[in-house]
């Protein structure tokens, strides 16, 4: 039974003297290796590492394709100005190839872990010689799972390091009390920018889940893009969360004055205190248009754009 | 070439005058038929043809399956009322059957045109009798394909009548010099109601242009309750046109408490003059909440709405 730290009873800096120092005496004189995603959680980590281990902590950044415009080099930047170095893993082809010519959103999410862990986090792990493993879990994550030793038998498992032969490997996860809003506030305590500590939540399987159908390097740039604008064009606004979905359906549209068939973006911006409920924002119709003709000029291929109109439930936040 | 009457220059009660005289001078003793749709031409055309012939009329209206939710009863039942009988033809058999496992729009256009020419009511004035067809050609039509000798000879060939042995037989289109704007004038002046005289327009392919994919009764049964919620809703607005679009791709929802995937309807109004171009009408968030969570509640299935922002062009009225 993990005894969760509630944000009203968080003291961030006696936190994170007590997380460095349990980190420094776990790992001693040996290496450890975290994956940094530019989420608050794993953000948050990669600082505590860092300040526990120094070099020998070594952070990787796996570019899977999927990520929004300029993501890799905006988050390695900001951990660069805070002095902590991190190592850009370029694994775009092993993505793109274990999501060929799939289409169902499960077989999507599946292929993305697999690679994720299996293939290229597990290859650098186990090549890297280091026994400890950093991962941002939080208390949510392990209510989602099932809980203690069978999940951290789990992760070894995806890793493909054999659990009977894992003698040595130990996983460390410094968060594993805290919610989002204690995690954000720990961010803060630890230097991390708004842009980091106040993220909007984003999809594990990042772009790939704002395809309909499959995901392949045109069609993952063709979102990119759409979420670019959203992005910017929403960025003033008080919105829970926004986003942009490429439909797989084509829908008429001009092009070049002749009738053609093109694609279509469907935007989503939600208002909501919890993601559990939510209903869609009320922009103006204003901000609505501007949006349409921005995606419609700045995103080729796009003739129609769309605005969410239904709750959560019996919507989700996400599409697919 | 066919002389424009303008509205500005058009005397409804001289046209309708004039018009029933040259029916009745052309047919003669003999008898003549019409398709019946429900549209402003054709409905012009069946009163026209009424007050000309009278009983050597035969309208029929071909219920094709498309159909909007009681628009076959709906459109005989004026005309009742107006005295003038009209035959539903029950063919959405041969319909379905046509649109089987078509999904290309083209393909779904040429599939109707041709069950309607071809097999049902070609077959229909073969086996009338009668050797005088009206039509609701307008002038607009005229400019839309090729004028004159060669646009008739096609319709005896899409009717299944050799033209080489169509001697006898003979197209009547008394709206020829008209466009809608005048059509509508005399529509009023025939004594239709203004649910006829000022229908919006509506496409030739009829629901099937309002899904995305294939045409099945199931699909349609689904747009079509959908666009009833539509047009119930938007009565109200000064909209130009608004319909409501069937999405083949699948997004996910929360259906009996379990994440599922389930269908998304698109809502199109349009503000506009002619057509030409057009944007999306400024519907207060109110009532679009209140139109999402009415699909849904009203029709199966669908877990999701969204509600167009691109303006025409690049995009256009109907999405197939």
């Amino acid at each position: 039974m993990i005894e969760e730290i509630r944000a009203q009873d968080l003291d961030p800096a006696a936190f994170i003297e007590a997380k460095v120092a349990e980190i420094r005496a776990t790992v001693g004189e040996g290496s450890a290796i975290n994956a940094l995603s530019g989420g608050v959680d794993s953000s948050v980590v990669t600082m505590l590492g860092h300040r526990a281990l120094g070099a020998r902590l070594r952070t990787v950044f796996i570019d899977n394709g999927l990520m929004r415009e300029g993501e890799p080099q905006r988050v390695v930047g900001i951990f660069r100005d805070l002095g902590v170095p991190v190592e850009i893993v370029d694994a775009r082809r092993e993505f793109f190839a274990a999501l060929k010519e799939i289409t169902d959103p499960e077989g999507k999410r599946e292929a993305i872990t697999q690679t994720f862990y299996r293939d290229v986090f597990g290859r650098i792990v186990r090549e890297s010689g280091a026994r400890y493993l950093l991962q941002g879990t939080i208390l949510t994550d392990v209510d989602e799972t099932v809980a203690g030793i069978k999940r951290q038998h789990n992760v070894f498992a995806q890793l493909g390091i054999d659990p009977q032969q894992a003698f040595g490997y130990q996983i460390i996860e410094p968060l594993l009390q805290l919610r989002k809003d204690g995690v954000r506030m720990v961010g803060k305590a630890l230097g991390l920018p708004d842009e980091i500590a106040e993220r909007i939540p984003f999809p594990g399987p990042a772009l790939a889940a704002r395809v309909i159908g499959e995901a392949t390097p045109e069609r993952i740039e063709t979102v990119r893009r759409a979420t670019a604008v959203v992005e910017r064009m929403l960025a003033g606004t008080d919105a829970f969360q926004y986003l942009a979905i490429l439909h797989q359906d084509r829908v008429t549209g001009m092009r070049d004055g002749r009738r053609d068939f093109g694609q279509q973006i469907e935007v989503r911006s939600w208002d909501s205190l919890d993601a559990r409920t939510a209903t869609p924002t009320r922009l103006s119709f204003d901000l609505l248009e501007a949006l349409a003709r921005t995606i419609i000029a700045e995103v080729p291929g796009v003739v129609s754009v769309t605005y969410n109109i239904a709750p959560k439930p019996p919507s989700t936040i996400e599409a697919v």
